[in-house]
């Protein structure tokens, strides 16, 4: 099997690019995640895992994250994007990406409703969250992008 | 090399949500694979490996699965959700997802027909299929998910 | 974690099929990565990478791939699709991918300009590239795909 991560932490952040995959691309830098081998998955904080906000993944590696994002090339356009993780006391968590057009307090607004509904599905309580959002006002082209890289 | 998969089941199911990601969380729930993360793959079914409908797969693992599915916001429109794997007698398999504003029987018949050409073209001959299929009438926001996870 | 792949290639195709997924499927085959299990990365080469073109791969197996693709089923229409590679002299390296209604050679030409962006912005200096790009007329369901497989 694919081994289970054990580590997390969470990023937001918006750039501009010449074309929308730059645009993604300095995104991801800003997010300290662009020189990695995102694999994208859906949306769960395995049990027992550890929060580590400064942590160094060397580049290239091949990393599960759970994101959202949003390009767009409408100047003067407001853009957002969040993530949420959501805690359990004991039991994994669950991860809810969100983006739109508007700004990162509706964005978080969004991801705390999208976690208590995750929670309430599960029948399990929700102990805490930790979320992080940016939101972007486009210039050319921009990108607002939220994610939650699972390391090890 | 990351280890190949060995094992897999067929799943399908519909469900409601308050947004489109509660409503894709949701189905995943109703499938049995909701509180996995899910690595999206294209699609094929590696030789040897064994079905195993009844397996259980700890929360938060990395599960190599391919879907499909499709998220509406439609009230009563009709959405529909398909799988099917594709065997041959002594090598891999082919794996065909589908999704459309349709019924179960089409979508089948769809899968049926896409595992048709991917082993005429390949120039194998198709021995069996195994199909899951799922469809919904949306009320608010609807998804219906048809998936075929791998693992271990 | 996860092992960080040691080689790569660069490939491209188009091909038609009866509905979009199978057209996808046959540009893969085309490609000779049609009966792996493909997994999306976001599109680091990592440091210290052998480029491999003859490379066989076992069926099924899981490999971390950044591709683009564009399906079409407009008759008549012209779709392309990039990759590129670009290289620096003593740290990793950037992916970028490309498609859109156009030739292979406007491709390319996006593709260059994009790689030149990634290397600016991470204020590295681009020591060379490499390019893979095809193009297609549609006939009925067409699609044009082109990758950047890594492996061990």
């Amino acid at each position: 099997m694919l081994p289970t991560p054990k580590k997390f932490f969470v990023t937001a952040g918006s750039a501009e690019g010449k074309n929308p995959l730059n645009a993604f691309d300095n995104a991801l830098l800003k997010c300290r995640i662009g020189n990695l081998n995102l694999m994208r998955v859906t949306s769960i904080l395995p049990p027992g895992v550890q929060y580590c906000p400064g942590m160094e993944i060397p580049p290239g590696s091949l990393v599960p994250t759970a994101y959202g994002y949003i390009i767009s090339d409408v100047p003067g356009e407001q853009i957002a994007a969040a993530v949420g993780v959501g805690f359990s006391n004991d039991s994994f968590g669950v991860i809810m990406e969100y983006s739109g057009k508007c700004g990162s307090q509706e964005a978080e607004r969004a991801i705390e409703s999208m976690l208590k509904e995750a929670f309430e599905t599960r029948n399990m309580e929700l102990a805490g969250t930790k979320i992080a959002a940016t939101e972007h006002r486009v210039e050319k082209i921009g990108c607002a992008l939220a994610a939650v890289p699972l390391w090890y």
